[in-house]
């Protein structure tokens, strides 16, 4: 199967110019087929700010009411992605962005009120990979904002790394996937203040062994028990580290590589 | 060779929720491969208006500096692109939206400053008909934001009625190509005032004819040179009326149709 990478970037990079340009420069010199998922960062907030609308985070997630919504949409559906494509291109890089509701990419639901009421927040139900896979064939790398749409008509905020996980999962039928999750730090740390401490590889094995003994950061968790849901659906291999180094992450010299047990 | 519609509407459909959203469902019955290009509409205004962001406007088209191409960006890429095609995904339409710079779809550069400096304004080079093709032959139908690029980064304003016609025009060498401008009139009318007048077909025998007994509106003089340029580089008709009867416009039963000599 050829080769397909889902690169996910948050808003450590998304908020910094330089940061983001060098990154954009780097991501287009990437031979293979690939994917970049993009977060908001915090644009959307100063321009709530602006316009005098208040933002309510619970535990690092936005409460997306109408309001928001809209300037979500503008931000990172208009601003972000499409800043990202036309830099794609200035350095030859055949980009095309998306949102979850263009060719039907990724169909959402508005999730169930429980004790938090996130509003127009997006669960994810389905990943149009032939869309995906056609925009892929033309010789097009795909950029998505983190919106998807319920089929109904409405959008719908969406966490990015989410959307990077299910769209991984979704393509490693058709393609050889690798997931990389661009990040602050530079990989699954044993001491989560020093960056030379990172783990250069993950296996399900080790991973227990370092959960015993507790040598794992407690917020690198759902992150590793995520990636390792990605490989249990057929991922190859989820790189964690940061984007800035993002050849050496997928030659595998930088950050931690999370794979399935050798057997 | 296979039929294709290119549509174009302005503020009086997207500022009116009610209109927009009656025009989309009828544009999804369409049967038709077909592309939607939208303007943007009085919302950038106001949004700029809630940010304090003072909007120069000349003969009817806004001045762009750095601060409105954001705004731009965000409201005609973002919120209106992208509700535009959720709300044709719900009527079952598979509509895929899109910018100038994704695919690189329509290359432009910064218009040069003559009398008036337009700043971020994009004049076109070059429409990106493989791209176009490719997504309606996946099956897509295209919804095109009036925002383009330069190939070096830079995202640009492009109004709508000229990004119409030159997709219109580049694409008439691969599909039989209609061209539909949506307009707050029932077609190139013979009073301005009364709806009644419209004039079903011109053609360029009685075009000269009507000009020298001053019978056109002289407002409707430009569109009406542009439509017998696009008319004249290959779109095989271009048809003028109201997008609320764009069944009626298409079939000829509604709006004024400019077609070629009749050799």
């Amino acid at each position: 199967m050829k080769k397909l990478l889902v690169i996910k970037i948050g808003g450590n990079i998304i908020d910094d110019d330089n940061k983001l340009s060098s990154f954009l420069a780097e991501f287009a010199t990437v031979a293979e087929k690939k994917i970049l998922v993009h977060g908001g960062g915090k644009l959307a907030t100063k321009l709530a700010g602006k316009m005098g609308i208040e933002q309510q985070m619970v535990d690092g997630r936005r409460i997306t009411d109408a309001e928001t919504l809209k300037i979500v949409t503008m931000v990172y559906a208009g601003y972000i992605n499409k800043n990202i494509v036309a830099s794609l291109q200035k350095n030859g890089c055949n980009a095309i962005g998306i949102t979850g509701a263009d060719g039907n990419a990724i169909q959402a639901h508005k999730r169930l009120k429980g004790q938090i009421d996130y509003g127009f927040a997006g669960d994810i139900d389905a990943v149009n990979t032939s869309l995906i896979k056609g925009l892929l064939e033309q010789g097009n790398d795909v950029v998505v904002a983190p919106i998807t749409h319920d089929k109904n008509g409405q959008l719908l905020n969406t966490n990015a790394d989410t959307i990077a996980q299910e769209i991984a999962t979704a393509m490693s039928g058709l393609y050889d996937v690798s997931l990389v999750y661009g990040f602050e730090k530079a990989g699954v740390l044993m001491d989560a203040e020093r960056d030379e401490t990172v783990i250069p590889q993950i296996d399900p094995a080790n991973y227990a062994e370092l959960k015993k003994e507790n040598v794992i950061f407690a917020g690198m968790i759902p992150k590793l028990d995520n990636a390792f849901a990605a490989i249990d659906k057929g991922v190859k291999k989820v790189i964690i580290g940061k984007a800035e180094q993002l050849g050496a992450l997928i030659e595998g010299k930088s950050g931690t590589t999370i794979v399935r047990r050798e057997t």
